[in-house]
């Protein structure tokens, strides 16, 4: 989730230097945003979401894959690191259904069906730095927009059930905080039952809650470390997500 | 260089049908141009060549590696092809140097230095079907605009030097014709001394020259096969692109 420009280069640059195997998954919908204003579309946000009529897709795609997507690829192979870009669509590595129309119609929206786990573990194992935009397809020809963290979360399960992963959740805030407005009300770990007592309380915002849940998911299901902190600083701070 | 929508899931199709291990190079200036006037920009083209400023450099990293490509992808997976969309910066399988500003400032578009052959072969033998845009990069973080013939003419080069290739540049005309206004003025066959004459006598029109200079530099540097034609129909008709 990287929309600030200054950031980016910060944070590639200390994606690139992380040892091992890894895979990034980028979002843009501030980007997507724009370009929408500049065509002259009025982006739709229901709850949060966006939603993506034809004209939107569009956009996301053009953003997504295309503006963000090889522009960070571009940046990490100046970094020396191996990247190559992709969409669910590519390799098929995953696929979704549109989500039903009822109660709300977010339009071409999917949901994940399928993560192409043995075409991910190739690419990694061959040395290639996989950098996903938030687009999966139906198999049928079509793209969908789907939420990175989802797309995020989604990968690391399936790839948990096959070798030991990290998962960090990244965005513009420094990790969970109770106070948005305060710093030091950062949360260094959080459980499922501190989330429900904060959720109760109102002291996490709406945002914050899917990113918690997707993260919840991840630790739930064979995540070894989930963390979610700030996308300048990839390193042990931040809030760590445990499963109880 | 599939720019009409009608002639697109045809040509998929086809495409995904070939036999073989097999490499797809698309174009998209038309929808480049579409989405530079809906966002208020001036197209400008020199000899035919746009002009990739700043704002034109996002608009066709937006459409060549985002829309285009990414929906070809998806359509190609729909058919079982095991389709993988890429710009040069992705697996740095494409680098180029900016081009010199004198005569012409073309602005962001790049003469290719070097095509990672290794690494496109390795795609290929693993049964990857590759879907190029027309992007290079520099090295250093910088995308630049490159003309898809040239980028097909370029990985047929280099594949020759490995293994067996035939290059087949597709667009809207049936082939080389003396007149555009006539179909049956198709050349059959043209080699670098019917080039040469035709053009003398002005019966090659100005688009077409890049394209067969793209033909005759990859006939003479080892492709088996080349042939210029109809995108709608990738079998045995069109211009055979013989080297004397």
């Amino acid at each position: 989730m990287i929309d600030r420009q200054a950031d980016l280069e910060s944070c590639l640059r200390t994606f690139a230097d992380l040892q091992g195997p890894k895979i990034l998954i980028h979002g843009g919908g501030r980007r997507a945003t724009q370009l929408s204003t500049t065509m002259g579309l009025v982006p739709q946000l229901i709850e949060g979401r966006r939603v993506t009529n034809a004209d939107t897709l569009e956009v996301v795609t053009m953003v997504y894959a295309g503006l963000i997507n090889k522009n960070m690829v571009a940046k990490l192979q100046s970094f020396d690191c191996n990247a190559a870009g992709f969409s669910g669509a590519d390799l098929n590595l995953i696929q979704s259904t549109k989500r039903a129309p009822n109660p709300i119609d977010f339009g071409f929206v999917g949901d994940i069906e399928s993560i192409n786990t043995a075409a991910i573990m190739k690419l990694v194992r061959s040395g290639i730095v996989p950098v996903f935009c938030p687009l999966t397809h139906d198999g049928h020809g079509q793209l969908l927009n789907t939420n990175a963290d989802t797309i995020a979360s989604s990968i690391a399960v399936s790839l948990a059930a096959v070798t030991k992963v990290e998962l960090r959740l990244c965005f513009e805030m420094g990790g969970v905080l109770t106070d948005p407005e305060d710093a030091s009300s950062l949360q260094e770990k959080i459980s499922p039952s501190d989330f429900q007592r904060l959720k109760s309380l109102g002291a996490i915002h709406s945002g914050m809650i899917p990113k918690l849940d997707n993260a919840f998911m991840a630790a739930e299901h064979g995540v070894e470390y989930v963390r979610i902190g700030s996308f300048t600083d990839l390193a042990e701070s931040g809030t760590q997500v445990i499963y109880d």
